[in-house]
Order: C-alpha cells, then structure tokens, then sequence
C-alpha cells in the first residue's frame, strides 16, 4: 500500500475566528510568542474504552503544503468589520502571503490505542501558526480516528474473517468516503469497495455485482450466466434478489458450468434475510455441492454488534461487507477532540502554564506541553498510562491520578514503559519517516494485542487505568486554584 | 452567492462493483442497452416527516465532469480477477476511454421538499452509464439533502434567529466539512465559520474569537481589551472561559472604551452553562448598559431540539452557532437513498418494467419511469403528492394508494398540481439553469412556508399525504405476482 499523494489542501480549511485571532496576535504585536496546544479528546466513541489514533499521515499532507495562496489572500482581503472597513490589516495580509510553517510538532503514531486526555499531537511554535491549524487539524484526526477505532471494532467483532469497507454511497461526501476507506484500512479493514481509494492509496478493492444486474435480465439464472460468461474471474453471486436459497441453488449450477470451463465461482453474497440461518443452509448447499472453498459474503446494515451477534448464533460468513455504519462512524458521527492551549512563552522566556476552568473540574484542561508514558509488561500488556509534563520531574515510582476521581495508583518502578509522542515537524521541516498504511494497519493489529481484553470488549468494557503524573496533578490544582482566585 | 465551481471529481468516485458490472454489460453485447433509475429514499431522517432535497448542484459538476483519465484506465487494467488475469477486456477500457455521458436525467430541484419513495433523480440511458455513476449520485444527494434537512429543522427551532454552521472541526474530513456548509446554506442557514466554504460559495462568514485567545493573556479582561484594540470592528467577546457573568462585565467594561472611541461591540457569545438563565441575566445587563443593539450568540452542543428548548424556556438568544450535529447530521449521520431500476429496453424497443422484491411488500421496489405530481391548494399548500409512471395515464380523479397501508384517496380533480422533476440533461447536455445557492435556499424557505405545519412538527409530525397513483400502483401489484410466480 502506498502513502497518500499530496492533495489539493487549502489554507481556508479552517473557521473565520482562527484568522481574526491570528490578525488580533499580529496586530497586538504578540504573533512571535510562542505557544503549546494540544489534539485530546474527552470520551472514547462507540461507548467504548479505546480509541484508535488516526489521521497523522492526512495531517503531515495539510502542514507541508500549509501556504495561503493570492486567491486566498484576496478572499480575506474583501472581508468587512461590522464598521465596513476591512477586517484584515494590511500588514497581517502580508505576514499571511510569507507564512511557512515554523512549529514544533509531536503526535502518537497511527494506529496507537489512546484513550481521553491523551494528547494525539502537540503543536509549540509562533501563537499564530498554533491558531491558524486549528481547525484542519481538528477536523482530519477527529474523522480519522473515530473511523479507524470504528473499524478496530468491527475486525474485532469478526474475529479472524476479512472485512470490507462498503459505504462510499452513503459517506459524509466523496472525500468523506475517501477518507473514511482509508481510516478504516488503518483501523484493521482488508479492503474496500472504493475504487478512488484503491488508486490513491493502495488498498485492495472488491465487489462483483448488485441487485441491478439481475433485475436488467429477465430471470435470476440468465443474469448469473450472462455474469459468468462476461466475467468469468470474478464471480461472486448476489443471490437475494427474489429468494436466498433459490438464487444459491442457482449460482450452484452456473458454478459447476464454470468449472467445466476452468474457472471458479468465488462465491455467493446474502444481503438481506435472516444471514445467520440462510448462511448455515447456504455452506451446507455449497458444500454438497462440491464447492467447498466458494466464500460467502454477508452485507447489508452490518455493525460490530451485528457481526457479533451473528457469530454468537452460529453464522457461517466468510467475509463481512460492512458500509453506512462503518463509513459514518454510527451512532456516534464525531469524535468530540479539542485543542487546548497548554503554554505561552514571550521570546527567550520561559512556558508560562495555562488552564481553562470548567464547571465540572475534570472537564478544567491540563496545563503545559504534555508528553505520553505508556507502562507496559515485560510481555508488552499494557497496563496503564501516565500523561506528564516535558519539564516537571515524575515521581519514582511514578504515581498516577485519576482525573475523575482524583484516585491515586502507584506503578511499580520495575515496570517498563515507551513515550507515544515522536517528533514530526521541527522548525517546521518534517522529520519523521510516514510509515505506508500496511505498516500503520500492523501497528494497530499489535497495539490491540498488546491491549488487555477487557478493554476492547464491545459491551461493557473496563476502563484502561489513565491518570495525570502526580507532579502535573499538582501543577494543575495549583493553577485551578490560583484562576478561581483571579476571577474573583 | 455563488454557484460552486466545477470540482475535481475522480470518475472512480465509484464502487468496483459498478465498474465489474459496466464490463459485464459491455462483454455481454447489451452494453446499449437502455435503463431508468432513480434514486429515492425509504424514510425521512431525524424521526421527521420531510426532506430537504440538496446536492444537485454538486452532482451537475460531478457529471460536466464525468471521464475516465488514463491514469485511471491505468489503474482498472492493473485489477486482477481469481485466475490471476485481467478482471476488465481491453474493449471495454477502450469503451471507457471514449466515453462521454448520454443520458436523460430529471431531477427535483434543490431546496424542495420530498417525501419516502420519491424519486430525487431519474436517470435514462445506456445501462453501462447509469451504473457508472450510481455510487457518486448516491453519495452527493444522500450527504447533501441529510444536512439540508437538519439545517431546515435547527432554522424552524430558531425561529427568525439567524443560524450560523460552525462545525468544520468536527466534520466528516475536509470536504465533509465544506460541502455541509454548503448544504446547510440550502436548508437555511445564514452564515458558516468556514473560509473555504465562504470562499467557494459565496457563503457569508462569521467568527471572532476562541477560549484560546483569552487564555493566552494574562486575565480576561486584558484578553478583551487586547482584542478590541486589534480588531475593533469585530468585537464578539467569548465570555465563558473563567465565569460567564464576570465574563459579560468584563465585556461592558470594554465596550463602553470602544464606544468612546466610535466603535461598537457586536456583541458576547455564550459557550457553556446554563445559558437560558445567563441569556436573560446577559441581556438585562447589555441593555442596563446601553447596549440593546449588541447581539447575544449561543454556542456550544447545539441541535433543533436544544434550541426549542431553550426558546421555550425564555432564552434571550439574537445569533445561534450549531456546530458538530448539524455538520455531521446527528444522530442520523446518513440518509439511506438508494438507486433502483425501473425499467429495461433493447435499443428502439419498448421499456420493460422491473422490480426487486423484499421480504417486507412496502420495500419492494416500483417499476417504470417515475415522476411525482405535487397537488395543492389555491394558496400553493402542498395537499398530497402522487408518484405516477410516465407511460401510464392518471386516473380522474387522481386515487393514490400508499404503499403501507394501501390504503386508497382520492384527490378532486379540481386540485392544482405541478411535477416536481425538471429536465437536467438531455443526450448528455445539460439543459438546466443552475439557481445560484442564494436561490436554492429562498426556495426551500418558500417551500417550509407551504408545508401544513404538522408536518414540519419536530416531535411527532403527522406524515405528509403521498403515494402511487393507481394505475401504478396496479402495475406494481401485477409485477410482483408475475415476480412471485416465476421465482418458484
């Protein structure tokens, strides 16, 4: 699979306030401070107690082509303030028409298990380069991820068996499915049904014949002959057009003329119906048959819970199709990731820590530039992790405290460990090698070996123990407190 | 507004299996063919009872455009089949390279209301062509008329109150993000965040300022003061980052300077909390202050039943910002449109009927070349709508069976009418005049008005009045007991 070409990204890509700030920093004479956001989310999606990091290689495509364009200038250039003057100086325009990417940026690899608080990526550079991506950044991990964790759910739920993503006719827009095929080949899908994306990416693409090939013909068997004769390599029949086991007794016969002919039916699609007990009838046709290696594709309003269910009760699917529920991120539709200001620095000065209060004190941000401790078994089991601060020294052993309940847990300091955050960009230049999306796909399919069960189960999972390194819990409260002071 | 620029459309936007079917065609020798499709959809989204018909526009641009480039015949010839040989004949590639669209296409305009079962589009032509660009219709008017008719419904809520989409950041990839600004403009919307939208389509744009710029100053009020020096002709102060009515003094204090030095605040916005209480307690302290023209914005976790709610409750709300469930039209996430073929013909002869059976007889598919007459009141309300075969002649007066219940009405014949699809190509040509966006919108606003309100209702609408006109529906019937027939 290859690394995704470049694509035709705007600097527009992003909401009007992110540019009237960055003109309001230029203007106040403060757009050479500097400042350290961070991408973390407050709730795994789906309900669940993980969450798969997607979205990075998208995101390193957005920096290194992060330009404004003349168009783009004189688009900010004809916006008006509520007095009809210009909104943008002049000045600004210009520093807009010069700006190359200058920040330092950090982020987990794709496919890492992260769960809420975690920082995915961390931008420190020029105040008004942190602001300005914002939004893209937001908007491509945000889709990513809860794609890629989606799709972690449904390889999950289908154990060893193939999936296929299937959805680009409902997706949230062409480049909603083309993106989504590719964050769910991340999250652990062995195909897609999207061509564009089989171009643009690598991925493997199937798919056969749908319900319109057999409606144009006048009966079931002529559209399987007909199929058959076209396209002898690439059978794979849809059989629920009229009734299920008619059209499997059909696509029987036309398989056995196909092997007369040297070829082989790849096997039968049931798209609707009770799949579990027609699938159980269908392998045993097949298998009487003689077509003992014929596969059966199972589609249609297919989730992980559906796939788990059908397994529970017996299902003999070989391969799952699996479209809306997967390509939009159903029922969720978002994952939920902010961006928050963690530091300030005058130049030459030192990080000045910043929170934002919440009235529910979990919800209160964490202050600093946030670094990942990932504590794991000689065998690689995770067993929990601890977010840190880059300049505060962590208690031996280190001691971790549960945002929600300010619960404290001591983890031995025999236990090993990893940092998630890599450096990507320094002074704006890329410096991490992109790994292709096979390799990114591998590292999700060990991260979740490495996960313990109980935290990937669909239903009712446990959470993964996660907390603040005392010393940032400590720095935190010292701010919530000096802030709720301050506004007195 | 604009109309949207032609975009740059891959004609593999397109399942494989779209692609495997248009070579069986063609290696069958029935690729000239003739076929009638239409895609329509079997529920309204959002528990409603309407919806929003958008994204024609977008699929005019997407068919302009429609080729096969040879890095894509490239990449299609490069696909195996199970016997390690090429899935597509070199004819058909050749096929592909030549080909130019040849159909008839009619379509509702953007902006209408429909209904389950109408047709949005009807495409006729070469059943090669109309299964080619099945996967991209779907995806275009599926995603653009989800997020029409969520705006639709978060503007009733609103009342006259201007909404504004805010949510690229949690959108569904880059383009996700723009083209629901775009479709959210079309079901009412007044403004977006998104500069690449405003850009693009003319949209205008609105935004000012982030907790972010507030926590990078030292307290809120240098925060506020800094801002209103920078930019003072875009003064909406974020309240909410420490304590919202602190926040709001904080404001007042501020806007009084700008006010003595000719400048006016447009107003505060309100992110969190409860914020029918703060809206009133913001309000009576604006115009205590002499501000009674600076405008209240609501933000934050925002969808048509929130704001009812809250204008239930007496919230003093001027501007309302609806970001993530608007932008990815929660909780649906998509709407389930489908594309089914009505009828066959062999090139000069007569159109065969076709249909698809489904377990559930309100599913199975309707046959033949669909238009629907829209019946009305003198004043222009909608009454009932008809959905009837072009070949067919009405019954006078019109009977509509609906296709549950079957239950019969008549409609008097005195009744005004008008078809809701209009010519859009014809022999390939598009012979439509494209209504720029600001257009489309002020019909969907004309198209609310002449809904009965019960239908529009966003708990517990009643269902709108639709169905098939008799003789259609007798064709059906006829249909799916020969289908029945010949299936055993």
């Amino acid at each position: 699979m290859l690394n995704p070409p470049a694509r035709n990204f705007s600097a527009l890509t992003t909401d009007l306030y992110e540019v009237t700030m960055a003109c309001g920093y230029w203007n106040a004479g403060v757009s050479d401070y500097e400042a350290a956001f961070h991408v973390t989310f407050r709730e795994n999606p789906f309900a669940g107690e993980f969450t798969v990091a997607c979205g990075l290689a998208t995101a390193i495509d957005f920096l290194r082509a992060f330009r404004f364009d003349e168009t783009e200038i004189d688009y900010l250039a004809s916006q008006l303030g509520n007095d009809g003057k210009p909104l943008f100086s002049v000045g600004f325009l210009d520093y807009l028409r010069s700006l190359r990417l200058a920040c330092e940026i950090d982020a987990v690899p794709e496919g890492t298990l992260v769960f809420p608080n975690e920082p995915l990526i961390r931008v420190c550079g020029p105040i008004i380069q942190c602001q300005l991506l914002e939004t893209a950044l937001l908007n491509i991990l945000n889709f990513e991820s809860l794609i890629a964790t989606k799709a972690a759910r449904v390889c999950l739920a289908a154990q060893n068996d193939p999936v296929i993503e299937f959805g680009l006719r409902r997706a949230q827009g062409v480049d909603g499915g083309l993106t989504a095929a590719r964050a769910a080949c991340v999250g652990g899908c062995a195909g897609t049904s999207n061509l564009q994306a089989g171009q643009q990416f690598g991925i493997p693409v199937s798919g056969t014949q749908a319900h319109s090939w057999i409606m144009f013909f006048e009966n079931e068997s002529e559209a399987f002959q007909t199929y058959a004769k076209a396209m002898p390599n690439n059978c794979v029949f849809v059989v629920d057009t009229y009734n299920s086991l008619d059209g499997v007794r059909h696509a029987i016969d036309i398989a056995r003329r196909l092997r007369q002919n040297g070829h082989e039916m790849i096997g039968v699609r049931l798209d609707s119906g009770d799949r579990v007990a027609l699938s159980i009838e269908t392998r045993r046709m097949l298998d009487k048959a003689g077509f003992t290696n014929a596969k059966i594709v199972c589609s249609g309003d297919l989730d992980e819970h559906a796939i788990a269910d059908m397994k529970r009760c017996g299902a003999k699917i070989d391969i799952w199709g699996v479209g809306t529920k997967l390509t939009t991120g159903q029922p969720d539709a978002a994952l939920g990731g902010i961006y928050k200001l963690g530091a300030v620095r005058r130049p030459g000065g030192q990080w000045q820590y910043r929170i934002k209060l919440s009235d529910e004190r979990a919800k209160t941000s964490v202050p600093g530039l946030l670094q990942v401790r990932r504590l794991h078994q000689p065998d690689g089991r995770f067993v929990a992790d601890a977010i840190y601060e880059l300049d505060h020294r962590a208690s031996k052993p280190c001691v971790i405290v549960d945002l929600q309940t300010e619960q404290e847990t001591e983890i031995p300091a025999s236990m090993e460990y990893s940092d998630l955050l890599v450096p990507i960009f320094r002074k704006g230049r890329l410096v991490y090698q992109v790994p292709d999306l096979a390799a990114s796909r591998e590292h999700t399919r060990q991260q979740l070996r490495c996960a313990h069960a109980e935290i990937l189960r669909l239903n009712n999972p446990t959470p993964y123990k996660i907390g603040l390194e005392r010393s940032l819990h400590q720095l935190r409260s010292t701010l919530i407190a000096r802030a709720k002071e301050q506004s007195k």
